[in-house]
């Protein structure tokens, strides 16, 4: 099947997700999830032989890892799309109203985009969580995965779309857009039949996509994170939460990247935490000032400054004073989350207001800057744009708005 | 200068906007208003040598209205100014804030984009509006006019930066972007120099900003705008509509073009309104149901349904039903501001749900979707696309967002 065939009927399909019920969508949610894990057979089956061609392809293991779905990971697809069923549906919200003097009354009301076109690397669970979430959102899905999960994708999808029909609802809801290279140059090409492109996956694949595309875009993005450890900083804090930040889960984008010491207390912080980081298997890329501590300490380079490691490696540098650390941070930062360590209300004032990020945090870890740890429930990815949302996204930022404008005759003459 | 050198002088001076307080952005604003008011005679001579090359040119004369400033229109730029002094700052604006169990507290608070490029046609007061709006609401303003305005827009501008200069504010605030075409495909290049592009003006300059931007662009739209005259409308606010909607101002992009009338009450009602619209000079498009009532009608062609007139014309066709009116609109559209004039609350509510535009009406004129009807102060343009947003975009509609998160220490482990 043609993308212009499928974009067609995914926006043919969006207009009946729009006026479903939150009831249908439920339902359909609960469906999907049956039907998914009805299908764990198949689905690990599939999954099995996209795993055995990327081995001999001679693909990294940790590219495989995250390739892998498991009878657990299945079973976490398939709770992931009954947690949404029990999320409030955010379609039909008002987001604001009114009645002008003349009595017209105007409500801002939460709509679906349309259709979203997600464009995502090998992880097979995004195809049931992003499909899950532009249902629930009301939002037909053009899900666009990498060839390399194919086999997986198909069989996830293809129960899913068993669940819709079982519901009555269309299953050109959620589509699998299968097709070479310029299959994704015609999805970024087809402004007017799909209404919102997200990329979901490393720097390369969203770069391409940002500057690619006609349709506009929600740029999730890379998370090159700073901690700024302040003069005034409590120092048992400032070790807690860099270890909390780096070490936990240091392949996601909300772990730290860099360190920023401040000068006036280099020579008290600094040994403590080279000592604690060692001990959790970090190696510390340093400035010279950092390397003249320890011999441990590999030499940093421009490139450890500049990008995200998503491993046990953290840059360290040390700086002058608070202005040094927002300097830096301008520098290099991704604008995803930064964040400071400091008792002095006035530094932490400066750092918030001045650092220009999705989110800036005072004496807490970065690690949740999450639409999980912030509540949302579900979270479709973690927008680094200005533009429409900032930060996690949960099922509002899937959503538009259009103002409904009642009257009894009134004119504007 | 280069654009590059323009773009990063912006974006340094964004840097001092985002922290300047409302009363310093006030002070600004009344100062660029008093330096433009002073600077009439410069601005005046400016323009009138605009004029007088783009008569020299044989540009229709609708354009040269539209270059031409008089006292008055320097007037209303002054007064312009000195209003948006007078709105609240949308800057530091909590949009929510919670606290997580652990007791960290998240604020999601409005912050400035950053520089806004502003690409524009003929008209020398957007200048002065969208610098105002743009300082207002703490960005940095690249504004990118027609080539035909350059002495207005650079007379415009100097009055503007002695303005901002008197307060303290750098003048890179509000910067003219000078130059042939190349200049503005650097602008839509300039990804992480420029945060958001707008582009005010005809179909061709937004379909082409659209399409060739890598920066973000919202897009302000043009208004291909239907009524649907029901089979429950009471007629007598059907007339009082359209004609409101089409013949007070057909120059704009809330005003009517297309009138679809339900056939159950075609015979009644299209003889009452093609005699009211003769009267008010409006040329009527029809297709061959109405073209048999009266003589004076044109037979319709198909582009009389897909474009904006924007004059005192008029396409109008019967329809057999709802679903047909819902289906004309949807093929139809541009997305901008749809009504109905019904009494049936099912009607109305169907037209609602299932139109799928910035704005959606029920018995009232589309002329009210309008930042000032809205009660908005000021309106940099009516969005027509569903990302960040829809509709009439006030000062609000000019920020984005940041979370500041802020614990005692607390981490996730």
């Amino acid at each position: 099947m043609s993308f212009l065939t499928q974009a067609s009927a995914a926006k043919e399909a969006s207009r009946s997700l729009a006026t479903a019920s939150r009831a249908t969508k439920d339902a359909a949610l609960h469906a999907m999830a049956d039907a998914l894990a009805g299908a764990e057979t198949e689905v690990l089956a599939a999954n099995a032989r996209d795993v055995r061609a990327a081995e001999a392809a001679g693909t990294t293991a940790a590219m495989v890892d995250r390739l892998r779905l498991s009878p657990a990971r299945v079973a976490d697809m398939v709770q992931g799309l009954r947690d949404l069923a029990g999320l409030p549906d955010p379609v039909g919200d008002v987001v604001r109203g009114w009645t002008n003097p003349n009595g017209v009354r105007v409500r801002q009301v939460r709509v679906p985009f349309g259709v979203v076109g997600i464009i995502y690397e090998a992880r097979p669970n995004v195809t049931a969580d992003a499909a899950g979430i532009c249902l629930k959102s009301g939002n037909a899905a053009l899900l666009r995965g990498s060839s390399s999960a194919t086999s997986s994708n198909t069989a996830v999808v293809t129960a899913l779309r068993t669940g819709l029909e079982r519901v009555g609802l269309t299953p050109d809801a959620v589509q699998l857009v299968l097709g070479g290279r310029e299959v994704t140059t015609e999805m970024m090409a087809a402004r007017g039949l799909v209404d919102v492109l997200i990329p979901r996956g490393g720097a390369g694949l969203i770069e391409a996509v940002v500057t690619g595309s006609q349709v506009p875009v929600i740029e999730t993005g890379t998370g090159n994170c700073h901690l700024v450890v302040d003069a005034a900083a409590d120092h048992q804090t400032a070790l807690d939460v860099v270890v909390d930040a780096k070490v936990r889960r240091p392949s996601v984008c909300n772990s730290l990247e860099t360190l920023l010491v401040h000068r006036d207390v280099a020579e008290e912080f600094l040994p403590k935490a080279l000592a604690l980081l060692a001990e959790h298997g970090v190696t510390v890329h340093g400035d010279p000032s950092v390397a003249a501590l320890d011999p441990a300490v590999v030499p940093a380079t421009e490139d450890d400054f500049t990008g995200e490691a998503l491993s046990l490696d953290l840059s360290v540098a040390v700086v002058d004073d608070l202005d040094a650390a927002l300097a830096h941070i301008r520098r290099y930062s991704s604008g995803h989350s930064e964040t400071i360590v400091t008792d002095s209300t006035r530094a932490a004032e400066r750092f918030t207001t001045e650092v220009d990020a999705a989110a800036v945090l005072v004496n807490t870890s970065s690690r949740f800057v999450d639409g999980g740890e912030f509540g949302f429930g579900a979270e479709i990815g973690i927008s680094t744009q200005k533009l429409h949302a900032r930060g996690p996204m949960g099922l509002a930022e899937m959503t538009s708005t259009k103002y409904v404008v009642v009257g009894e005759g009134q004119v504007r003459g």
